[in-house]
């Protein structure tokens, strides 16, 4: 299937540059794909790489929410209303969580009966990959909100990963039903009834592979992808370093190197694309802002693959029939309320 | 210096024994060093361990404030009394945080000016070891507790591991100063103009060395410390299967395998002992559930490490001289105030 991309290119930490030669990258390796970047004027490479020109950035806004309402020429706004006008299926966003969240939800807005979009970030634990949500999209999130993002993980795993019975387990900092804060405990006593929910699990997870899914607010889900990304990059340099502290390891280390490439690989954020973020009437891709074009070429792709199993729709579809959309409008949740940074 | 620990068996995931095979190895390493093991009858197989027999165990109850008013009997309230006596000099606790810190409140009080106790942990991230507070105490904190976990590490960091200067830090899920949830914001503007205080760092922390001491919530913290655990734990066994997975791979790793060993036991938490509970009147240390006779050891030997380097009323003093005590008696955290689980 052929599939369209709308890229932000602004807000990427090694620039707009970075992220072109990501996007060539990327439609070289899918003839069915193309890509319009939304950026201040660059060349276009490539024949399906078209850069719409978009110099106005609020990648660093302090507050996306009222930047995006105020700057319409933004062009993660662009990028969005492309969007929604269907001239693209997905969006990959180069600068923040923040402006990405806060441009979707006045671009495409939420999804029906979504609380809260949320970052789903899928985690490549080496022997037991998980998926995380929220992996950054909300600092502070009400228990149902956590409710809503174990139903909407668990549909996730369900269509996109093909996991056909998912594990749910609530992030805490215990595995009693009573540890955790406040809205941890009142998540954990509304998803008792839930279909594969497991209760509690603690930062162990990564390696203990107890979960499919796992749920947490934003804040925490941050923390914890960042630290896990710099716990595997700690250990692996440190194991480097090992392989170089005498003649007899650097032998050894030269023998092991073909063996532990495939593990550094398997452990790249760059490789893995980022994150998808679920809940808007249109599905965005949030890499870091710190790729190179390696791995604004994953995310694109990661988007493109998106769009082919039809992610967005077919979350959205089995959250509805688990009975998980917000039933009667939700007054504080407005299709125009944004929610926290 | 001669140095009596008080060590709680009770709540230790092996049970009493294991904890008790901790105090004789710890005692045999120390000639100067005694254990009073509170334990439900148990035989000492050494004549620095006394053993009192308490049965009695809160480690498991729900509500661990409630539990150590009810149970006087209780091991750990007994641990404690008897650090209050001056039977002991340092408790050691086999069961969960919420009970050490519970009875500790109870038992030995809160050091004057101290807000809300905190578990101080050092990191042994392979190249930058920091020290994280809190590492699980204190479920939700307000700002001003961060800031003064800020002054209580960096007091602690200066008295107990020689830096002079300790670069301060908060955890947050950006860097920028508005980044993080209202208490993370409302504290970095409070500590804006703290001697070392170096901003906001995200979970990448542990590989960047950016920081010595790293501010957050104990639920944060507990989910950064077991997800860095979990995450080098399946690293480093990811390592092991790629060094199995060819005769070439195996070749390597056993030439490299007398230099990983280092690294294995650099990253070990029963190595390091566990945390230290700061800002009692008394010093306690809080290993993991989970340890065996090996980690207890080290918890005990951390114990008496803190006695005799005076970690408690160095950090005491430091905290006073930086101005960082409560000046007025906060009327919400009185002595008879308890910190949410």
């Amino acid at each position: 299937v052929s599939v369209t991309v709308a890229v932000d290119a602004n807000g990427a930490d090694l620039g707009p540059a970075e992220v072109l030669a990501g996007a060539v990258r990327a439609v070289e390796a899918d003839p069915d794909l193309s890509v319009l970047l939304f950026a201040p004027a660059v060349e276009s490479g490539h024949d399906r790489v078209r850069v719409v020109d978009a110099p106005v950035s609020v990648a660093k806004e302090p507050d996306p929410a009222a930047a995006v309402r105020r700057f319409k020429d933004a062009s993660i706004v662009r990028a969005w209303a492309a969007v929604a006008a269907g001239d693209a299926d997905a969006l990959v966003s180069g600068g923040s969580t923040g402006a990405a969240l806060a441009a979707g939800l006045f671009g495409v807005k939420r999804a029906r009966g979504v609380h809260r979009p949320a970052l789903a970030m899928r985690i490549p634990a080496p022997q037991t990959p998980f998926l995380l949500l929220d992996a950054g999209a909300n600092t502070t999130v009400r228990a149902e909100h956590l409710v809503q993002f174990a139903h909407m993980g668990a549909a996730f795993a369900r269509v996109a990963l093909g996991i056909p019975a998912p594990r749910v387990a609530l992030l805490s900092n215990g595995t009693e039903p009573g540890k955790g804060t406040e809205e941890v405990v009142a998540a954990h006593a509304a998803l008792r009834d839930m279909p594969g929910f497991v209760g509690n699990v603690e930062g162990f997870t990564v390696s203990s592979g107890e979960a499919d899914v796992v749920v947490t607010d934003g804040f925490t889900g941050n923390v914890m992808v960042k630290t896990m990304e710099g716990s595997s990059r700690a250990v692996l340099e440190a194991v480097r370093a090992a392989a170089t502290s005498s003649a007899r390891a650097k032998a050894g280390g030269l023998l092991l190197k073909p063996a532990l490439g495939g593990l550094r690989a398997a452990l790249d954020p760059e490789l893995a694309g980022g994150a998808y973020l679920l809940g808007l009437r249109g599905l965005g891709v949030v890499p870091h802002g710190s790729f190179t074009r390696r791995g604004f070429a994953a995310a694109i792709a990661l988007a493109a693959r998106g769009v082919r199993e039809d992610v967005a729709g077919s979350t959205h579809a089995a959250l509805a029939s688990a009975g998980a959309l917000r039933r009667a409008p939700d007054p504080s949740a407005g299709a125009g309320t944004l929610p926290d940074r």
